[in-house]
C-alpha cells in the first residue's frame, strides 16, 4: 500500500525496536538514509539498528562511526532506498517477506512492503526522509543532517545530474544554514578522492580509449590478458563505465570487459539524448536510457564492429 | 565607494551605452555575469556590449552565441567579477581608470571603480547579479538564468567547495523551478567533459604521482625533457595542480614544472586544513591557504627534498 507523510508519521511514532535495512553494495543514499532515520527514531525514543549485506565502505565512517545499533530481536522491519527485496542480499531471506515500511524514491519500487512511502520524483531517499522529518517536526541533529546531505549529494552527483530536484537544493541550503555541516569535506571525500589503485587504473584506461564515428562513440576494451597484465580482476573495473563519456563530443561510451568464458560484458553510457537501452536491446541486452548493458560473444575486434554498427544506426536514426 | 543594491539599481536604470568588462582568462563566472548583466540591461532598454581581453572558450558558446553586442562608443563602463584592473588585460589601458560600476564578490577587490557593489561572502559575481535583479524586479530570461547558473556552478565547483553559500543553492532551486534551465547539460560541459589531449595528459601525470610522508604529500614532477617527450608545452600543464590532491589521505599536493631556465615552478594545493601559503613563504613563495606557489632552483631531486622537508615541518607543526 502506498502511503503519505501522515501515515508514515503515525507508523514511526508507534513502532518499536526497528531494524533498518539498506541495500547491498551500499552507497551514500542508503547509508545516509539508514543512519539518518536511526537518528530520527532515537529522537522519538525508538531503538533501532541499521543492517546491510555488505560492510559499509571506509569513506562513510563519518556517518557510521557512532555504531549501527545494538543487537536485539526486531519488532519492526523498515527498508530504505530499496526498490526490490533482491537488493537486500542475505537480509532478503530473513526480512524480505515481512517489511512493514519502505521509504524510497525509485519509481521502479516493487511495493513489496506493507506500507510504502514512495516519492518517485525525489533525488534521493534522503530527500524523502528529510521532508518527512520536517513534516513531523522532529529535531534533526547535526549528524542526521550530514547523513541526509550525503545521500542527496551522492545520488545527484553533487547536484550535477538530471535527477537533481529544486527541493534537493533547498534542503542543502537549509542544512548549511541550520546545522553547520562540513559539506566541503564531505564532497571532497565523496567525489574528489581516489585510491592510488583507482588513479592508476584510470590512467591506464584513458590510454585505451578508442574513438569511432567522428568521436561520437568511445570504446574501452579490456581483455582477460590485459587484466592479467594490469593485475586487476574484472570486478575492479566496475564503476569505470562513466569514464567512457568524459571526452568532448562523445555521445555514447562503451566499456567492454572480457569475462573468463570469453564473452564480453559491455556497459553502455549515454552522454546526452541517445537511448542506450534501445541500442543494447538490438544486441540482446537492456537497461536504462543513459546506462545499459549487454553480453556479446566473439573476439574483441568482431564485438567492437558489431557494437559500432549498432551505435551508428542509433546515431543516424 | 561601496554601494548597495538600491544605488546599483539607480545606476543601472539610468545608464546608457554600457560596455561590460570581463577578466582575462575568462571563466564561467565572469562570462555568466557579463552576458547575464547584458540581458538584464536589455530588459531595461540599455544597449550594452561584453568585452574580454581573450576569446571566450568554445564550451561557453551556449552563453555567448547570441553575440557580445554591437560596436558603439560607450558612455558607461562596468566591470564584473574583476578584483583588480590588472586582470582586464588590454582593456586596463582603455577603461581601467574610468570604471563607473564594479559588481564583484572578491573580498580582495581593489575598489578601483567609482561605485563598487561588493558582496565578499557571495559564491560568485553571478549570485550578486541574480539578487540585484530580484531586488530590482527585472524579468530574468531563460538565457540570463543559464548565464547566472553557470557562474554559480563553476565558481562553487558545482556546489562542492567551501565557498558555496546557502543562497547559491536557493538560487539554483529558483532557476530550476522558474526557468527550466538545462542544468545537467551545462554541468556535464563544465565539469565532466575533457578534450582527448587532456584525458591523455591526466593519464600520464597520474602515473607520475609520487607519495611521501605516509601518503600525506603527493608530488608530480615534470622536467623539460619529459615535456618534450610528451609533446606538451609547460602552459598546457596549467590546471593540473588539483589532480595532486585527488588521492585519499593526501593533505598537500605539489605540481613541479621545470621552466626552460631550469627553475622549477611549484604549484601547491591543500586538501584540508594545512595552509600551503605558509609553506610556500618558507621557500620564497606565497598565495592562498589552499592554493599557493613558489619557484625553486636545482635539479628535480634536490628541489623535491627541499619541498618534502618544508611540508614535513608544516604537517608536524
Amino acid at each position: 500500500m502506498l502511503i503519505g507523510f501522515s501515515e508514515a508519521e503515525v507508523f514511526l511514532r508507534n513502532c518499536q525496536d526497528a531494524v533498518i535495512i539498506t541495500h547491498r553494495n551500499p552507497d551514500g543514499d542508503c547509508i545516509g538514509a539508514g543512519f539518518g532515520l536511526k537518528d530520527i527514531l532515537e529522537q522519538l525514543g525508538v531503538r533501532s539498528r541499521v543492517v546491510c549485506h555488505d560492510v559499509f565502505p571506509k569513506r562513510y565512517n563519518f556517518l557510521t562511526e557512532g555504531g549501527a545499533g545494538e543487537d536485539f530481536e526486531p519488532k519492526t522491519i523498515i527498508a530504505v532506498d530499496i526498490a526490490d527485496t533482491a537488493l537486500m542480499g542475505k537480509y532478503e531471506e530473513i526480512y524480505g517477506s515481512r517489511v512493514q515500511l519502505c521509504i524510497d524514491h525509485h519509481i521502479s519500487n516493487k511495493k513489496y512492503a506493507e506500507k510504502t512511502l514512495l516519492r518517485g520524483n525525489a533525488t534521493a531517499a534522503c530527500e524523502v526522509i528529510y521532508d518527512l522529518a520536517q513534516y513531523m517536526g522532529v529535531k534533526i541533529t547535526r549528524h542526521c543532517a550530514m547523513c541526509l546531505y550525503t545521500g542527496i549529494a551522492t545520488d545527484s552527483g553533487c547536484f550535477k545530474y538530471d535527477c537533481t530536484t529544486p527541493r534537493a537544493h533547498e534542503i542543502a541550503a537549509e542544512m548549511m544554514r541550520n546545522y553547520d555541516i562540513n559539506f566541503a569535506r564531505i564532497n571532497r571525500n565523496m567525489f574528489d578522492v581516489k585510491s592510488p589503485g583507482r588513479m592508476k587504473l584510470e590512467g591506464r584506461l584513458s590510454e585505451l580509449m578508442e574513438q569511432y564515428l567522428d568521436g561520437r562513440l568511445v570504446i574501452v576494451a579490456v581483455t582477460q590478458d590485459m587484466m592479467r597484465d594490469m593485475g586487476v580482476e574484472m570486478e575492479e573495473l566496475e564503476g569505470f563505465a562513466p569514464m567512457t563519456i568524459q571526452m568532448e563530443d562523445t555521445e555514447v561510451g562503451i566499456l567492454m570487459r572480457e569475462r573468463p568464458d570469453g564473452v564480453f560484458k559491455c556497459s553502455f553510457r549515454s552522454a546526452n539524448d541517445i537511448n542506450v537501452s534501445d541500442i543494447c536491446q538490438t544486441v540482446g541486452g537492456g537497461g536504462h536510457a543513459k546506462a545499459a548493458g549487454c553480453n556479446v560473444s566473439g573476439d574483441a575486434e568482431s564485438v567492437k564492429a558489431r557494437l559500432i554498427e549498432a551505435v551508428r544506426k542509433a546515431i543516424e536514426a
